[in-house]
């Protein structure tokens, strides 16, 4: 008997429950709902255990009993995943709050978790017999799915706000994806590629248009859960835009608790959002299952920078089952943070990142998050992929010239 | 009996064999040259065991009995290392060399594999009692050692030439460090430290001039040896501005051999530097021991951009006794390289990593390379970091346009 390579069995709804076939092209549900990825649980609990984990190597696809690709050979991968789980000793103390940690996205291929979803994403879309994809993009996806893509041999038509980061624009371009700026935002950027796609019938790799990307990012929950010895944390603090990886790490919680390898109790979640776009935090705050459309969204962290979100529902479930709760925070104030992790710990961290650091000082302030909780704050990217958040004088020397101390 | 956390034993010189005590601060021997460090590798080989390393956290402290810090509490870590090794095999299929991969150090705290030698370097520095630093940088190095700094609590001074990379520059200033641009080179940039670490007793953390980094370093051998099973590649390409990685490498792989982890068969090591800025490959072809200053050196590789290196001694020896050589690449092909790199296999490399897929093609086309050899290119750090090696120019669309497919 073989033992399978993924444990995958079938794709359903979670508004109206329809069940889809996992091994045809499925997109949205007919009632216009994400997808969700399901699995043969019972049987991958009895293949998998704890102890074969620690002898894996270091990248998600040490899960993939629980990720949707079949065969390996149609592994697309860049050796993403097991990202370090950081103490922060120093600001932990100031915030009277001895274990804070940071799970560090930065050092992962492409600078950014969204590498994670590109590789499970990428991975299945070939799996399945794509070709061609197309999405749209706030900069960061858009350079791991160009990255991807090119690693897979996929055609990839990517369109980013003219105001995306330079690099990600660098990532697209040199990867040979078809790349397009639009004088816009990324709702703008998506219509343009929701007619694209049904005009030359490409994949859809939009956020949650596709049920795949969402595996990858669930990874980031299940190494939560391992490197802490699977005990898991208190409260897990995510910066979110489309709200994808606090999807995902929930889901990953779930997996985790019907496989048995965690107990009943879960983290609180936290979506974190910035203040000039903070739309599930107001469905939230207002007692809300889904959220409105953010007018004139804006932020320095980009890639929160999102009006409106495919999976909001699912993102304020996610909260409210865990207890969790949903804050935004000001760009000065994570910009602030920004500065504080690197100068105090030496993470540079994207502003997304940071801002989770000031929602969970806001929240250890009002007591919601105690002395005593373990609470993990989830860095999406690298600070080197923003090199315009820094402001930087420097003096400069002649080389026959000493030091200036003062 | 406890077990030593590190078999750490003295410092020797590799000019004229004089030994220091590695418990006190350390370093330029006494004749000018770089110290190397020794261990009691009889000691550590009945400790160590491969079954037991694979159970270890992906880092390079999983070889801790083998680097310099005696104590874990004084480890100064950002999870750095166990960095993807990759199959490259449509470039590989090209070159008839299907047994061609990548170690990839992209993906590393701060982007460049100048974190290797950062995390342990500062480690030891705090170790012996290290308040204030002090070092010349390119860039990437200072960037690490600044934000390893920050993490350590320990000050550093950092002067780099104005046209190092912008990213660089970002990581020292939002990570606290002193920084200072220089209108000149790296050896004016040295010029200018030398004399403030004379003149203000601070620790000089110049390429070479403590002994540490180069340990940190010497973890890309052993993990690209894990890695492969314990069977060492053929060849091994490596970007040679400072020489400390290729002098690591070598040094990682004698220890292995001392330990009976590897064979007698060594990797051929190659050192690959810019057209313009070649002093090891003119020594090298010339057959002398040492490298003469190269004048007006230049290349958009700033990383190799060394035109004198302390190590060059060290660097020449590595290559002559792994039967390896050297050469040299334009900046018009490594570009090409890096694009190559990209689009054919989904890595963003740096310009210094590109160079290498150069002389791997050159030396495959002359035969030196032989089909059935397995070689890896060092890739040193991501193409993310160098935004301005990276011509793109993408159209821009209004929100109502249509995508333009020819």
């Amino acid at each position: 008997m073989t033992v399978p390579f993924s444990f995958l069995h079938h794709l359903a709804c979670p508004r109206c429950q329809t069940v889809y076939d996992a091994d045809t092209q499925a997109h949205l549900c007919q009632c216009g709902s994400p997808l969700l990825v399901h699995y043969d649980l019972e049987a991958a609990g009895k293949q998998m255990s704890k102890e074969q984990l620690r002898q894996r190597e270091p990248s998600l696809w040490r899960y993939h009993e629980l990720l949707p690709v079949r065969s390996p050979e149609h592994v697309v991968t860049l050796g993403e995943g097991m990202t370090p789980l950081l103490p922060l000793p120093r600001i932990g103390a100031r915030m009277d709050l001895p274990q804070l940690y940071v799970k560090d996205e930065g050092t992962i291929p492409t600078g950014s978790f969204k590498a994670r979803g590109a590789a499970v994403g990428v991975s299945r879309a070939k799996e399945l017999g794509v070709k061609t994809l197309a999405m749209p993009t706030n900069g960061n996806a858009g350079g791991a799915w160009a990255t991807y893509s090119a690693r897979a041999g996929l055609a990839a038509y990517i369109v980013m706000p003219e105001a995306a980061p330079l690099i990600t624009r660098n990532e697209c371009a040199i990867s040979g994806a078809h790349l397009f700026l639009v004088n816009g935002l990324i709702s703008d950027a998506g219509a343009i590629v929701g007619r694209a796609v049904k005009q030359y019938q490409w994949y859809d790799a939009s956020t949650l248009k596709e049920p795949y990307r969402i595996e990858g990012k669930k990874t980031m929950g299940y190494e939560i859960a391992e490197q802490f010895g699977w005990q898991v944390p208190d409260v897990i603090l995510y910066p979110t835009g489309g709200g994808v990886g606090i999807i995902g790490i929930y889901k990953a919680l779930r997996e985790l608790q019907q496989l048995g390898w965690i107990g009943e109790h879960l983290p609180r979640l936290v979506a974190v959002q910035a203040e000039e776009c903070a739309p599930i935090v107001k469905a939230w705050q207002e007692g809300k299952d889904v959220s409105e459309p953010w007018a004139n969204s804006h932020t320095i962290a980009f890639g929160i920078n999102v009006p409106k979100a495919l999976g909001d529902f699912l993102v304020l479930d996610a909260i409210r089952q865990t207890n969790g709760c949903a804050l935004s925070i000001s760009d000065t104030d994570l910009l602030a943070a920004q500065a504080d992790l690197a100068r105090e710990e030496g993470l540079f961290v994207c502003p997304e990142g940071a801002a989770t650091l000031v929602a969970a000082r806001q929240l250890r302030q009002s007591g919601w998050i105690k002395a005593t909780e373990r609470v993990v704050l989830l860095n999406t990217g690298s600070g080197i992929k923003y090199p315009n958040t820094v402001q930087v004088s420097v003096p400069v020397l002649q080389p026959q010239e000493e030091l200036p101390i003062s």
